[in-house]
């Protein structure tokens, strides 16, 4: 299993701005390292997988980024570091909020002679302010990094990069793995240059699978993190027996579980030792209550009762 | 062919909403038909290939809808009443130059005693100004109607909905289907209803061809339309001869022709007696124009030309 993945970026060659991306994260890691932050790696949104080399078409995973975005403010609201690893274009935090057009809106023109001036309306400040305050405040404290990937390859390439400059944090660092990883892809061999041409036929597009990176992620790279993962089913009779065979098989602190259906009023936490559930009810969604407060709440609760735990606890 | 394309409809349920986006189709058409509008139809964004019901993973085309929210903007700007049918969370006219945060960079917040105020930064309003400013002109003069769209079956049965309600316009409406629509798909019977699961190693994926609706588009639904489809290809050698196919094969007005790398600042227009390029100098890029600008000039222009030509002509 060890040869697979490093077979994986053997072949692979590492994205565009790759070397930018790790001084960024080495950068931020460091100072946050000294200024003894606890520090989150959270990612979010789907990649995807290309099926031409000048890319035309790609097999994407369903995930807009909202479980992601919206868990990487409530990590900050909590005193973490945040670095927010997402797909291009997918849900930030603060600006998901307002998505399209719903932020221009808001906005009122005033001409006045010579002068023009933007002010938002007057109804819209009490939704847009404490949004604006909170995104004002981490830019000023550099408490959010934002990292970007697009396929599955880019993502993999990040990971590690990331897991590189984090594992001087041992146990103050938590990731917090939300993005949709595409399980399958195209080796890089077997992706046609050009787009495939439909004059031919319909194609048939043969996947690979692609290598369970938590498996040296908690093994080897940050062996002291808190380390959680999600598992997005349809279907739910298979969805607490793969979490914990997930746990079983990679050794890790935590699977969020969830169906794509409700995973917005609902998710199951399937520790080593046990589960239960997170539910939002009706009357909680309705007041504007996001099930991602409650679920990092969970989560750092545990992460803090984790690092205060004395280390030889862990070997048990 | 006929049956070919009518068999897909008949196989394949109209999205949800579909009734209602029928109505609001037919009410703006019916308005601006009274008006005497010239119309245009702007399809935009790549459509998804699903390929399981309870769809986690989706075969989708590349496409951020640049071209077709820019194209949106000059056709507005040209006098047109404008249809811009776009995939869900593409880009949109207006707020597309303002994406991710770079709306809240620009704002402040005033706190004085119990009043708080969020104003747009002097130095960003010579940008916003403008662009609000023809955001709110589209909005009072009701000229812009949204239809959004996800996967390839709610796009064919959009575009339907919308030539039904644009074939009264005969030759005054245009349309411009910039759309990144997949030429494959796989058929309802053969999807899983559940994510398809790793364990069992990597899927093979079976993919038909989606039938080619400019067909019934050109010869039945909207006959006297000024129709302009567009040709994505990544290798030069197909560019054109596949553009000329197309335009022998369905007999409509025009075909953009591009190639992925270099779309921004070139294309080809290929009509049934001529091809030419629209180039972007890399000064005119420097100064902010976008090639959809003198794009949508040009098919403006030809699209007069033909609405004032006798009808028999077009019969030659």
């Amino acid at each position: 299993m060890t040869s697979h993945w490093e077979d994986f970026y053997a072949t692979h060659l590492p994205p565009n701005c790759f070397e930018d991306n790790r001084s960024l994260l080495k950068e931020f890691c460091d100072r946050h390292y000294k200024l003894k932050s606890n520090i989150v790696l959270v990612t979010s949104g789907g990649t995807t997988v290309p099926l031409e080399h000048n890319t035309v078409r790609f097999v994407d995973n369903f995930s807009a980024g909202n479980r992601g975005s919206a868990s990487a403010e409530y990590f900050l609201e909590h005193g973490y570091a945040v670095i927010f690893m997402h797909r291009t274009k997918s849900l930030e935090p603060f600006s998901r909020h307002f998505t399209g057009q719903q932020l221009l809106d808001m906005l009122e023109l005033h001409e006045e002679g010579m002068s023009t001036t933007i002010t938002v309306k007057p109804d819209s400040v009490d939704v847009l302010a404490p949004v604006l305050d909170k995104y004002k405040n981490a830019q000023e404290t550099h408490r959010m990094l934002y990292i970007t990937f697009t396929s599955v390859v880019d993502y993999m390439w990040l990971l590690r990069a990331a897991c590189e400059s984090l594992a001087p944090f041992e146990r103050n660092a938590v990731l917090f793995l939300a993005a949709a990883v595409s399980d399958f892809y195209v080796p890089q061999d077997e992706m046609p240059t050009h787009k495939i041409q439909s004059g031919h036929g319909a194609p048939t597009i043969s996947l690979q699978l692609v290598p369970k990176m938590l498996a040296p992620l908690v093994s080897l790279w940050v062996p002291h993190a808190y380390v959680v993962s999600f598992k997005l089913e349809t279907d739910e009779a298979l969805l607490i027996a793969k979490s914990r065979e997930s746990l079983n098989k990679y050794k890790h602190k935590l699977v969020i579980a969830n169906i794509l259906q409700t995973r917005k009023n609902r998710v199951v936490f399937v520790t080593p030792s046990s589960n239960y559930e997170i539910v939002l009810t009706k009357d909680q969604a309705l007041t504007g209550l996001e099930i991602e407060e409650p679920i990092v709440a969970d989560v750092v609760r545990r992460h803090q009762d984790y690092s205060r735990e004395p280390e030889q606890q862990t070997h048990q």
